[in-house]
């Protein structure tokens, strides 16, 4: 494929934009090469796997997740606490905003604003997931006393009331949702307060190994999209690899694969451990998610959509 | 302002993608400040600089900039040695192929193929701009003997037969092309071998200290575009300090300012220096330039394609 | 404090090699603050947080972290699941090699070999792996059915005979281990086949938010050296803010701010949230932390040492 | 190679320490080959090229690169043109200091301090550089009118007192220093002025390509160590490509490749190029610089040193 001169033009699509970029070369192509990726994830009816850290849904990838979940394009989510907790500050209302990376942040402390990169978070948006939690937790305890994370992020899901939250829509369509660190964050602070007074009540993280497991067969295909690293993506590849590996992945991240790290490993190394398949369909994007992945997936849906595979 | 959230819609515009963009957080509303900043710009009449280095000429940025010069987004251009011979082989109807980060290079190399990045130059295209340059510096030096290299540049660009060409379009306009270290490459090695012959034969780089001196004064608005770092950017925000500063400033780049490199070298970093002022509209955007300029650049272009700016 | 000239001496101490580098300035000075930083933390009596990704305890930082808790330098570890796994693997014997970053990933995975950056891990490590923990989580199981993670870490840590090894040296120490994605990896899988058979058997990751917040008091003196990112720098900072948050902070980092993630949060971010005190001794390093943090401590131990503080 | 784990022994030395380090893994263990190369590269009696961004200069490297130029260890410098304005100025006395990467930039303008990173210059300390350059240019403008940047910079060193200069030593040494981008800084603007009065005072840029080219023969062995990118790093690969390219390799950086950028280059890359040979010994080695460097060279001078070879 040649190297092609980008050429903007005036009320270009979407599309067309993102055609035009796939041209470019460096990141810009691999970005072009995970958008076709994804379309082809899809039409071979592979079970997706979407995974991204929490400042992901701070950010307003949030609404994005929840609306692809909604479209079938996510069969499988694995994320970390502050992930659900900030999807449930904002299905019950609640705003972050804009603000800069450079801040005095003793005096963002003094007013109560906590920062997340450029992006603030009140601390009245605790305050309401925590009168959220105390409420509901109680509800599910009732019911049950021992719950694994997965069953019990399904059941938050139920409780909200908004097309836009990544746990509601979940719970609509029946897509599970990991969380391998779920006391990490204000979540498990509410957790272990109740579990204070009531010694029976159990979040049970082994269990999540089994339903994840059990959420793919040997014989599906297999597709990932992990957005950034840590556990939520190291949990979903470690746990599919009992399943054969993946048969296409999409990896987005500003990490590198200079460190060892985890959230820098390539979809080479993958390969290495049985992780996603030799032949498998791999791509690896560097460069801030809240760009590539909205601008890659927009076109991977265009074309499905002209296709009408969603 | 706050988080949005983002959501795909069947054939949205590129515009209406830029705008869902800007509200996501992280790089992504940098982006879209970059884009609001370069639309101020050109909206209070400011002198444009437009840095970039030598790789987003080997990109397909490169026909991009052509345009941009074309639609007078560019006032001044500085780049590197690469950067124009680059540009003058695709004139000359040189084609680059987008091919993989970690081939075989050995093997590569065998096969006449040189890599930057992901992508691919034969060495055919560098016998082609030998040739060119062969014959032109002959002619140039029939001519005159002593050049400043902006003013040989433009030379080059007028024999140029290429509209998506940068040289050819900044000859058009009289936009002034600057090459701080123009011996940095083949370029270099052409203008060498024929002062071995002719060496009455001078590249006066001082002179060109004057003449971007020169293209701005005291009193215009300037603003910059940097795409990457190094000399090219360098050379434009110092010279133009010479003038006050620049009033407007979009810094695009992978490299990070914990190493005190020029290339990392933040907006704020500027200030320090007056190389741009203190109330300067500034901002600076980390991730690939390959999918950063080209989204906010075409933002920026629509919105003022609407007001009838350009 | 000035810039001074870096000069090598022959023969010079590991300690004068680090004075000198502390005043070249950029990521030196960074890292010779954080030796300060360090030095004061112990000698002010903080209880020290060490926490760290399992890509550390993959390289040979391994046997350092052993080291510092018998030294007395880390009073709570927080890790995540591969950082115990391949601690146990070597305590029984495994070796791991150094290769290279780019090799043929589907060859290794043909040989067996499991790849993490330039670091080889042969299957036969989990094999060895596996038999050791269906051996323990059988005897653990018969003692009690519900476990905190950090109180079955111990018990682990009792039973490997290697001075070298990070859990034996906790568990000789009573320094609690925290794992908040206990089930991410190859020990997940352990639990999770057990738990098949023995459905009463728990690990109570919740019991673990409660453990860790009760290690120090809202009186201690706190301090946090956090090398790399994700759920085991979050825990430790995020639990230390409901005592008051840390007095003393060292960040380690390749990870940057500009995405918003946990891994590049810095400790200016951290001021935002009262995780850091706002009069907090703060630093962040950018960096290999396989250079970064060895040379650091290795200076901060001298100094210690002199001073007779261990 | 295995890992091996990192002990911290009381009063270890340099060389015990980089020997712990190179064990570990990651880039630790690519630091070590990286002065191994170096070892070797000397030992091979291979001409040294020694590049670096002027951004190492500000820094306390500065020194250093003028002790190895003594101890013989660089035949050939590459540099910018801050580089050798700030060697300057520190010969003529001038101190730089450390402070923050993010302060109050528009207050330390209003001071006369300018921010490169954690640096700070003094505006007094442009004000020495130009009293000096004024007086230097005229001095040699006597002499000769035209002058190529090397030879220019070999006159300028002769005039400083300072053995702690990278042009004192150069010009001591004969090495020459070479800067293809010299108008690129306060030296420009110097030129530029001096050059207003008197249009016949020429400096040849082209010149030096035949200088640098001829420094070395393709018979020779040639070896480089590049530190940071931009044009010093380009331009000693380029020209020592014309005599068959680079036997021994090392590659110093913060930049990745993944943007295509020459600063990110690898030695692979290189490899495709012909810049440095199929068979060369390379690394590269990501990290800062003002860390990596000092600690790899003093390593391989204490190597050199019990060999007797320096």
């Amino acid at each position: 494929m040649h190297v092609s001169d980008f050429r903007w033009k005036r009320g270009m699509s979407a599309a067309e934009l993102s055609e035009a970029l796939a041209g470019i070369g460096f990141q810009s192509s691999e970005m072009g090469r995970a958008a076709d990726n994804i379309v082809k994830m899809k039409k071979s009816g592979a079970k997706i796997f979407l995974t991204f850290t929490s400042n992901m849904v701070t950010s307003g990838l949030r609404g994005f997740f929840a609306q692809l979940i909604e479209l079938g394009m996510a069969d499988i989510i694995v994320t970390t606490a502050g992930g659900i907790e900030e999807d449930i500050m904002k299905a019950l209302g609640e705003k972050f905003s804009i603000g800069k990376f450079h801040p005095d942040d003793t005096e963002l402390y003094e007013q109560g604003i906590n920062r997340v990169g450029n992006i603030y978070i009140r601390n009245e948006s605790y305050a309401v997931f925590e009168e959220f939690m105390n409420r509901t937790i109680e509800q599910l305890y009732i019911r049950q006393k021992r719950w694994a994370a997965s069953e019990f992020l399904n059941e938050l899901g139920k409780l909200l009331k908004d097309e836009h939250s990544i746990l509601y829509q979940a719970a609509k369509k029946s897509v599970p949702v990991f969380c391998p660190a779920i006391t990490d964050g204000a979540l498990g602070f509410h957790l272990f307060m109740f579990q204070q007074e009531h010694h029976d009540f159990v979040i049970d993280v082994v269990k999540d190994f089994e339903i994840i497991t059990n959420s793919t067969t040997h014989d599906d295909k297999k597709g990932i999209i992990a957005l950034g690293g840590g556990v939520s993506k190291h949990f979903a590849i470690f746990t599919s690899m009992l399943n054969g590996g993946m048969d296409y992945a999409v990896y987005m991240t500003t990490s590198s694969e200079t460190s060892g790290s985890a959230s820098g490993a390539t979809t080479d190394e993958a390969k290495s451990w049985g992780k996603i398949k030799d032949e498998c369909d791999a791509v690896t994007v560097i460069g801030d998610v809240t760009i590539t992945f909205p601008v890659a997936m927009a076109s991977a849906l265009e074309a499905l959509s002209k296709e009408a595979v969603i």
